[in-house]
């Protein structure tokens, strides 16, 4: 006899084991593999907590070299894909583009053995900012970008260089750097829970990584930060901002950015990221955004008791960099990309087929009706 | 406190409500919506029965032939989808080229409202056959097929007269139909599950389909009448292959095509499917593959009181038809698509986001070490 848990969402339920990340731990914490995110976020590059995620430990100095230099390496699209790319129109979806191109690799480069996992997962790291880069100035700018860039050696740096065509602003990199390793990973969300299903029927990494990505595209999901931008774009001055704001909650409209279905206190992620957009506020001389997205935090906060999540000062962060809203979740897939591999990973290690059951609410028994004879 | 059911696969557990599918019922039962499997396989066309998951009651006449006329209607494939079809190399796996196909057309044909959702479904059960026999006999013919075919009423049949570019064989076209049926829903399996998954972050209809297509290409969920194939394909006689079988069995391989995970004491579909089995193999004066077969059978049940599941005698029905190993699970597709659609549909008209806990086996704590210091 199945439990009954209509509609829950699993909530609260145990779908398996993960040595990779805690959620919420005494109600606003973050960890992966053990080490908190404020650290990671603090001292390490995205390499490092990639590596630290796909490969178990933090590197030493040899191999966090020899790792740099693969994804270095791996970066360059094969020409059929980049000739799909080219197919896909200016007013896709991005994140249509990427769940097609990271499919589309699977075709030519097919993990064909259980050896060939971490192969793939890095392959992948370093190729997702390339596909919807070179998508997106081939589409909105008409140029074939070089996507290879091995003068430049972190991804951060790579996603800003193939994005503005110029050599990257440190204080931006840096930004880029802490903002990949805040999306990498989060236990069992939604889109990392659809990889660990695929890789439960034994699939391969690309089924896997797209059903990934088409998870993360859904707007409660994904999509946060974007909305986010929506939201506060048009407000230029934090006195607008308030008023709109408590116009948006006396219509009962949905806020995004704001609360988070497993943090209850706090997002440990939002301190972070809202530091490093008030120093790029300040870098680029911004005359409102960073002003405004502050007076929305207190306004939500005195009104509701909903604290910023991740995504809310991601939102002017990207902006200041220059960072086109609809990359915003894309930018997510970059970085999550690591999670989503790791995981299925851990799943391939200790699997057993994830078949739930289900209430059922239709009919017991149908009578068959002639054709002719239906109403 | 998540309850735990470490490695458990969520086996026995509810993830949500159904009224489209009851599996295993009195232990060997099979619905949809409340039909039992055996009057529909008898009875139904598939696009009967695709319209009775999609639609929610078996069509009257009238709604019946505008269906299939808007099926025939929606066959041809834009021609940025047939370029990227030719893209894919030769000895790609045909569900990276579904996969592919079905992400690709998402960024063409975007679902955008869900008012479109009905459209997009049956745009890829029309389309979805077209994709892998245009990618298969263009790569392996060096043919650019028609896939309209508009004087070819049937799904079935517009599928055979892709494959082997002439008149299907009404026979061929009456046990294609058949198989659609039997293959065409299951509840929540691991690659409806992924649909749902997906659907529950309100994504849109492409990602659903396209992971559950990743799912379904794993060898634990899709691809068991292939390996059934292969096991039976080099034996000639029924006595070489219980000899085989029997030494399979001492060497505790496994044997793919018995026994399931839910129904414990006989599939409902494989008496269907081995009747049809039995029937194309005297219309096509087999001259051992059906006695080969039934041989495992006896062998199986005799030796470990497994049965036949669905996929066992789909193997040598496809065979005789003249469909190759690698075609089996992407017919799979072109008939689960119809389920996992009524599903997404389903998730999304009473939702709440899928998102599980899992059981944490990491570190408590691990303690940062710069770089340089690292073993």
């Amino acid at each position: 006899m199945a439990k009954v848990l209509t509609g829950a969402g699993l909530r609260g339920q145990s779908a398996g084991e993960t040595a990779l990340c805690t959620v919420g731990k005494a109600a606003a914490g973050l960890t992966y593999r053990g080490y908190d995110i404020d650290v990671l976020a603090d001292k390490a590059s995205f390499e490092e907590v990639a590596y630290l995620l796909l490969y178990g430990k933090l590197p030493n100095v040899s191999e966090l070299q020899a790792y740099q230099q693969q994804l270095i390496a791996l970066r360059p699209l094969p020409d059929a894909l980049k000739a799909v790319l080219e197919l896909v129109p200016k007013d896709a979806h991005p994140m249509d583009v990427m769940r097609t191109g990271c499919s589309f690799l699977g075709n030519l480069e097919p993990e064909l053995t259980l050896a060939e996992q971490q192969t793939a997962a890095d392959r992948l790291v370093a190729t997702l900012p390339a596909m919807v880069l070179y998508w997106y100035r081939f589409s909105h700018h008409g140029v074939r970008i070089d996507t290879h860039h091995p003068d430049i050696p972190s991804l951060a740096g790579h996603f800003l260089a193939m994005l503005h065509d110029e050599e990257p602003d440190p204080l931006h990199v840096q930004v880029m750097n802490a903002s990949l390793i805040l999306y990498a990973e989060h236990e069992f969300n939604a889109s990392t829970f659809t990889a660990r299903v695929c890789a439960s029927t034994l699939s391969d990494m690309h089924s896997c990584i797209t059903g990934g990505i088409g998870s993360l595209r859904g707007p409660l999901h994904g999509g946060a930060n974007e909305a986010a931008m929506d939201m506060i774009e048009p407000w230029k001055t934090p006195d607008e901002a308030e008023a709109a704001l408590l116009q948006k909650l006396t219509n009962k409209e949905k806020i995004m950015g704001f609360g988070h279905a497993i943090y209850s206190e706090r997002d440990p992620r939002n301190d972070i990221i809202k530091k490093w957009s008030e120093k790029l506020s300040e870098s680029v001389g911004d005359p409102y955004l960073y002003d405004v997205s502050e007076r929305c935090e207190a306004v939500m906060w005195r009104e509701k008791k909903l604290f910023c999540n991740a995504d809310f000062f991601h939102a002017s962060a990207y902006r200041f960099m220059r960072i086109p809203t609809k990359l915003f979740t894309p930018i997510f897939v970059c970085s999550r990309v690591t999670g989503w591999a790791a995981h299925v990973m851990e799943q391939r290690a200790n699997n057993r087929i994830i078949r739930p059951s289900a209430d059922y609410t239709g009919p017991d028994h149908a009578e068959w009706i002639k054709l002719e004879d239906r109403p």
